[in-house]
Formats: C-alpha cells, sequence, structure tokens
C-alpha cells in the first residue's frame, strides 16, 4: 500500500523534487478548546482559592507573577455551583481588562456558604507580557460536569473553562 | 465591587507584599480541542489535495518543508465523505509513525468518484524538530458536520479534526 521513493538516493547533490509548489487553497476556522481544572485543599475554601490560581496558572507562568499589588472581588451565587462560577468570573474579569490583573496568590476572606458570598483578595500584579510568558487565553468559565465536593478529607472543585 | 490597594505606593524601595505561597494544589485534566479546515479547488480533486496539505500545515509551518521523498497512500470509501476521512487519515498515519513524512505538496494520481477509491502521491519529507517547528498535533479526523461541495464552480470540503 506504500511506497517509498528516496529521491535522494538518485539525485546526486539536488535533492528536490521538481514539483510546482500550488497556491494555498484552504484555511483554518472555527476551533473550540476547553481543558478541565481540578483544585483541592483542606477545605473548600482553600479548593476554591486553588482553582483561581489554577486559572490564573493556564494564562502564563505563575511562578513569573509577583505579589506587588492586591485586588478584591466579591462574588454572590444561587448554590454551591455558580458561586464558584461567579467566584472565578470576577477573577477573569480582572484579568480581561483593566486593571489586567494576574494573581498568583488568593485568600478567601468570607465564606458564607448558607447565603453562597464570596468576599477575597488577590496578591499579584498587572499582567504584563515583557515579564509574563503568555499562556493561553482563557475565554470562558463552563457549568459543563462541574463538581463541587466538599465531603471527606479532601474538598475539591473540577471546573472546565473554554480556552 | 472592586478596591485596588497598591502597596507600591506605600512600601518605598520594597515593593513586594509579605505573603507567603501556598503550595500547589492544582492540575490540569483532560483538555479537548479541535480546528475545521476549510480547502477549495477548481475540482473536487484539488480540494481533497488542497485539505491534506491544510492538515499538515496545522503540524507545522508548511513553507519548512522541502519535497526530498514521496508517499503514496490509496484510500477507499463507502461515499464522498468516508473517503475523504479515510484520505486523510492515511497521511495522518504516515505522519504519526514510521517513517513520519510530511508533505508540502499532494497529487491525486486517480480519483474514482464511482467507487470512491483515490491513489495519492506526497512530496515532502520525513518530519524533523530541528527542522520544522512543532505545530499542533493532529489527533483524529472527525465526521462531525463533515461537507463535500462538487457543485458549482468552487469544489470546497470542510473537516474537523481533533487536536
Amino acid at each position: 500500500m506504500l511506497e517509498e521513493v528516496d529521491r535522494d538516493e538518485n539525485a546526486g547533490g539536488d535533492a528536490s523534487i521538481n514539483e510546482d509548489i500550488p497556491p494555498c487553497q484552504y484555511e483554518y476556522l472555527d476551533h473550540t478548546a476547553d481543558v478541565q481544572l481540578h483544585a483541592w485543599g483542606s477545605s473548600l475554601t482553600e479548593a476554591f482559592e486553588q482553582c483561581a490560581v489554577a486559572m490564573f496558572g493556564y494564562m502564563t507562568e505563575i511562578d513569573t507573577v509577583d505579589m506587588r499589588t492586591t485586588q478584591t472581588v466579591e462574588a454572590n451565587g444561587d448554590d454551591m455551583q455558580s458561586l464558584l462560577y461567579h467566584f472565578l468570573d470576577e477573577w477573569l474579569f480582572l484579568f480581561s481588562a483593566e486593571p489586567f490583573f494576574i494573581a498568583r496568590k488568593v485568600k478567601i476572606l468570607e465564606f458564607d456558604a448558607e447565603n453562597f458570598k464570596i468576599k477575597a483578595i488577590g496578591f499579584g500584579e498587572e499582567f504584563d507580557l515583557a515579564k509574563h510568558p503568555q499562556g493561553t487565553e482563557v475565554k470562558a468559565i463552563t457549568y459543563s460536569n462541574m463538581q463541587v465536593l466538599d465531603s471527606g478529607e479532601k474538598p475539591e472543585v473540577f471546573v472546565i473553562i473554554d480556552i
């Protein structure tokens, strides 16, 4: 089925085959991509904090981010899943426009698990391509197969983000 | 809702905030991605040829590929869509294992549109990371939303590939 004709063996000094290269008559259209974040901790609070940093870690090499500035966010939800969604979305919003903030560390100051409210502070700096390697653009948080698991010794969360 | 505290303004020479960095308690799990190839030509044959090169063009910068060797493939299908699928899959197979062949140009020698058979030759060389910039891995051809359009002046094909 396959047949190899290695012109190198026949052609002496000139190894290239004499074939015209056709014009480019193709293009790349829509693409979609996602990745699943998995974060955990000794508490659900810690798992949420880690999940936010995981998201930032996909945008750049997180070790290049210095803690020079802080930003705070507040997020509300109707249940634990929407709380996580909005918590991450608030951080994504801070990154996507002014102040273009990227966090090296996120600390949740208040976690109201009854009313689904979070107040959090991030330690980081303004995103700067001269300093922070370009990672992958995060387009959106999704509810797809989202899991918030608070039972057992290791609370953990799973979030799929569109990239 | 947002509050900025820029410690730079207060901290004099030492601009960094004194915060411990927590251990990394997250990981990146499954990711999925695809891209749609769109290729066209003055004939369906040409559109198929262009589609194969479009796939190779996603794997590396196609201009770095020299035509030093040839490989031939044969593909069969039950209809035009499965013929296109198997045609691309044969080229993907030649790339993914020995002889790790990447084509700069593909020429269809026989296109039997009644029995859905193709014989084709590719002009290219062995893939070499020292020469060919690493593009994106093509994991599989898919039938998802595949279109083979042979009417009108510009036959064209659309193929989504998993990357």
